[in-house]
């Protein structure tokens, strides 16, 4: 891993926290170097995948995965901050090829002066994803910061589970076939509607939503021949799609009229300026599988609810490791890895 | 569980999040309610014990356990919010009897404009401590919040460890002797000092440290006859006895004399007005023994530079449960269970 020559300033930027370079850069520099360095025996920090994978004997993997919530505002359509606390847990762990959660650790930090009657909608919310999602969240922690010191309401997620057979998101092999499980920017443009009082509610809400069902279905019928999977959350699908090809050292031709895009996220993304492309999904998984299977798994994802939308988008090449091919039907063009979020946090 | 009658307003206040009797009736009312409601088959949320137990087969559990931190100042006498975060996290594994942490989870949520020469001290702090603990991050997760939306820094870390014997916090029995695993109230009136540039850092320093080793040579030596383990961090000695009392349905008979306290501590708590049962510690074990072993408990404690001014400093009485008795060796008087913390957010 290199770590000289970072665009590196004294201060934390915004940028740095949009799931973009700019943040791998930080992230790369502060909180991996010395941790990739100590003795591990799984996949750990220096991965940098959906989560960890700590073998535990005969055979067998304990996945975690960790991820903090700030969301404004806090109820968006479509789904609320505790509904995204729990989605976004349970589908890293089945990123990871864990699709049954054994529990979920919930930390939760209020300001001071905190409506209740909010906190009790979240709970419920809370709890009823967790059903959802067949989990329960196990143990918690509550802070309240003092007004000023927090911003509403945090929530810190992490999820236990597992699994014999750890998928990566590093695999991609040159002839893989890329799945979408579904439409794209669904949930970063109705946060984003929602936050600036657009008039898009009535048809455009976010996706987050657990996916873990689907993604057993996904590996029940393809197994072995799904090679790496990834949810397109921060940075959107372009920020997964580049970290895969990047890790897997493969170039990806993504063929744009075959992304399944809702109309009302179209008209929101030509309103607002913002490619769905860059935006966050919270209940979507991108996969590469090996090309002989990837009818079958389509077949196998559209029977599932959250997966009748989804749609073969891409084919990895051996050419142009790292590279993002955009081919429009007129041509073709490099999809530029998003330097920080085109907008401020949305998942 | 009683959750009706709670003196509740409609809003989040401090008192809530200071560890006492306040924030329970908060995490019972809205958190614990209905995911206690849910099918789980092991320590969960329901026990508000240190951390969460999850069967996995072959007699094992998983413990997991999760804690956010926040602090101020972010480096005072003794520590800083890195060492914190994982003492906290490996202690609370610790006191569940899980004393081999597989990995711990980092979350870290920054304030734009962070200094980044901070951050990597933090970082340092982090590694250094880990190995301290014989542990390693695993995963972890970066946000960065605009100005005024976070102060500062906040870390959440979550840690798991595998274990085939589980200890609690509600098995006191009555005849218990009572250990506390070293000088109390020293991390809450070095951080307090530091806050008030008060001049008493010279001599007091914060107990924070990974216990782990020194609780794991405990129960090698005291096995079974360990009845319950707490750490007194929030709400101090005081609040962790007298949530052990009321879950083991016992009375603690204290012998105040006997609490080990250094002279700076006993300044610094008369200096300040604030009584150091009441607050929080980050290095220290409370532990509840059959008498029969508390002796050569004792010993084994105090020979680890961790435990080297462990003390009994009370007995576990059948008649009061859930009230702490307070022997001044001129009287006896209950101790109140603090209702908020006396002191803003110190861990």
């Amino acid at each position: 891993m290199t770590v000289t020559a970072l665009p590196f300033t004294g201060r934390v930027t915004l940028k740095q926290g949009g799931g973009g370079r700019a943040m791998r850069n930080l992230i790369e520099r502060i909180f991996i170097r010395e941790f990739a360095e100590m003795p591990f025996d799984g996949v750990g920090l220096a991965a940098m995948d959906d989560g960890a994978a700590i073998p535990i004997g005969d055979g067998q993997y304990l996945i975690v995965t960790t991820d903090s919530h700030v969301i404004h505002p806090i109820f968006f359509p479509g789904g609320d901050i505790g509904r995204i606390s729990i989605s976004g847990t349970v589908n890293d762990l089945a990123m990871m090829g864990a699709t049954r959660p054994l529990g979920i650790t919930c930390g939760v930090i209020l300001e001071e002066g905190f409506d209740v009657a909010q906190l009790e909608k979240i709970q419920r919310s809370l709890v009823d994803t967790c059903k959802e999602a067949n989990t329960v969240v196990v143990t918690g922690d509550t802070k309240v910061m003092g007004r000023g010191e927090v911003d509403g309401i945090v929530i810190n997620t992490t999820g236990v589970a597992i699994t014999r057979r750890i998928v990566r998101d590093n695999g991609v092999r040159p002839g893989d076939k890329i799945i979408v499980t579904g439409t794209i920017g669904d949930h970063g443009l109705a946060v984003m509607g929602a936050r600036h009082g657009l008039d898009l509610e009535g048809d455009l809400v976010s996706d987050v939503a657990p996916i873990n069902a689907l993604v057993n279905d996904a590996l029940e019928a393809a197994g072995d021949a799904i090679h790496a999977m990834k949810d397109p959350t921060r940075g959107g699908v372009s920020s997964s799609l580049h970290e895969m090809a990047s890790k897997s050292r493969v170039g990806i031709v993504i063929q744009e009229r075959a992304i399944p895009l809702t109309d009302a996220a179209r008209a929101a993304g030509e309103i607002l300026g913002i490619d769905p492309l860059h935006v966050a999904n919270e209940g979507k998984a991108l996969i590469a599988v090996d090309p002989e299977f990837a009818a079958r798994l389509l077949g196998v994802l559209r029977s599932h609810p959250l997966g009748r939308n989804a749609a073969i988008i891409g084919t990895a090449v051996s050419d142009r490791p790292g590279s993002i091919i955009l081919d429009t039907g007129f041509g073709k063009r490099l999809l530029a890895e998003p330097d920080g979020e085109p907008l401020p946090r949305i998942c």
